[in-house]
């Protein structure tokens, strides 16, 4: 179903939700499967499963766990203990706004539902989570045509962190226009930055495409620029946690810099994004909160401690691309550029 | 004598080359002595000395040991075996031009010395490389009281790799600027990028930094460009392995990027380097040779594999930074400014 090959991010099954655990990956792959929606919530807080649309479906998922395992036949006691989950889902990660959308679409619909038979209201609550996955991977679907016209054949694209099948219920944003690209017969390599400090582009990234043969090079995030400078990059894709009316996008640390650059070499920076994404009710960038992580992740690498003891750390874990920079934004529902405040308002509007 | 406290980075002892080996830092202190000048170029070759000074300096005292060791009252079979060991010297690492300056050094000598005693040509190239360590050290204090003055109290200084004490003989180039700043009074802090895939940020600078309790944050590479943006930033001093005569500036893989990211922020950007790094043999930065280390180096961190079995990396361990986005280079004779063709060679010719 997710059209992957040998491998899902996240599924709803008999037993409970199951993620690739992606914090072991590429050395291990095992399958984590989570009963209760507080073990959900820890899978997204400690990043078992990321990125912003996967994140957004496994709180749906763990909202319908929630839902499944409330025993009352009252409503309002329903509702109330639902409220709770929703709201330690919720306070997992506090930048992609996908959580947030996934959850007020659960929430919308149980309020919907007020007065039906609590049987029924579990029900619809889990099919709901199930129609957030399914919808996810064909929307990743329909951004992957939209944006492949953009790639040429014979191009070089330039991703930072992971936004592919590992990062959506499948398929992907920014990989999947590189996905579509490649499936109509294109020839593009891929070179994905490593993404510091997690890593998503080394471990998840190269993983996903090397699985599906398509050519990806891996390179710190630091040697983008110097290629860049040598004309080895033709374009740059990358996904977004969350998108301002504006158009400025927040995205994983470093997307910054790389449109910075791209910008210096006249490359074009597109961000692939689900209107799910888009949040008009922020009208700018700098009203996006941008989540601190803890310093361990920047301090150790595995077990090796890379940075002395006493020495302090920063560990921003998303930076905001001002819209200047974004060539243009693909969504399931067409290709929005500037002006973005008319062009995204558009797209919510068809 | 280097007024470091607590360490040194290389010194010549009785038995040998005695260096601190940098790719155990910060875990673990150890120092590695060598007898003879296949030890000290493998050292250099693996890295456990680096910075364009130091492997200048390393290179001079293995030169040094060679001499010690060649048994011969004949000049011409002398001279022969020295010229093997300034082979195996200068092949160890392409780019920092000091590994070359040195060894022309010491050759010139030898060349010089044609029809001595062999033990006083042997005592006088000890000398020689012991005046080389003695120079550097005086050098950086040079460049540090130049540079300092560029620097104003309260300063955040961004710097990228390690041009430090590590880096020197001790004291440092860029860091030898921030030390003669923060000597003098003024209230510095310094961001110490990481330094991908080496880590020389996160695990040199920051380590011999708070040795002599400059404060400094480490922030992993990526992060450089959102905390310039948030106008966190007020100086970048980085150091150099090869000026070209333009001024062109080749040094560790990211520095292109931060000058980009400068530029973009209006924040001036320094190049602290000895005269020994300027190469006027080459006219601009395309003609300095980059070197290619091993994949290994991006594929693993210690023994963890994060980049998938089967994926290749890319590992170019310098970039240029052209003449446009450096502000001044610092030297020990003074601070050049644009245009660097004619602000360079006038150096020389002081």
């Amino acid at each position: 179903m997710t059209s992957n090959k040998g491998f899902y991010t996240i599924r709803w099954l008999d037993e409970g939700v199951s993620m690739l655990d992606q914090r072991l990956l590429p050395e291990k792959e095992v399958y984590n499967v989570y009963d209760n929606y507080q073990g959900v919530a820890e899978a997204i807080r400690s990043m078992v499963i990321r990125g912003a649309p996967a994140i957004g479906v496994a709180a749906a998922m763990g909202a319908a766990l929630s839902a499944e395992a409330i025993r009352t036949s009252s409503y309002d006691e329903f509702s109330a203990q639902m409220q709770v989950a929703f709201e330690a889902l919720a306070s997992t990660r506090p930048t992609a706004v996908n959580l947030f959308w996934a959850i007020e679409r659960m929430r919308g619909l149980l309020s919907e539902l007020e007065g039906g038979e609590i049987d029924d209201i579990r029900a619809a609550l889990v099919a709901e989570a199930l129609a957030i996955y399914a919808e996810d991977i064909e929307i990743n679907r329909k951004m992957g045509n939209f944006g492949a016209s953009l790639l040429n054949d014979g191009d070089t694209v330039l991703t930072h962190c992971n936004a592919g099948a590992l990062a959506t219920a499948g398929y992907g944003t920014a990989l999947g226009v590189i996905r579509a690209a490649f499936e109509s017969g294109k020839r593009i390599s891929v070179l994905a930055d490593e993404t510091r400090p997690f890593l998503q582009g080394a471990r998840l990234t190269a993983w996903e495409l090397h699985k599906d043969g398509i050519p990806v090079t891996v390179i710190t995030d630091n040697m983008a620029g110097s290629i860049m400078a040598k004309g080895e990059i033709q374009k740059i894709v990358v996904g977004a946690d969350r998108i301002a009316a504006n158009g400025d996008v927040a995205n994983k640390i470093g997307t910054f810099s790389v449109a910075v650059l791209a910008w210096r070499h006249d490359i074009p920076f597109y961000v692939a994004a689900p209107l799910s994404t888009i949040d008009l009710s922020l009208s700018d960038g700098t009203m996006i909160p941008i989540e601190e992580r803890s310093a361990d992740e920047v301090t150790h690498i595995g077990d090796r401690r890379i940075v002395p003891d006493g020495v302090p750390v920063r560990n921003p874990a998303f930076d905001v691309t001002p819209n200047s920079l974004v060539t243009a934004i693909i969504t399931e529902k067409g290709i929005a550029k500037a002006p973005y405040s008319k062009s995204l308002s558009r797209l919510f509007g068809d």
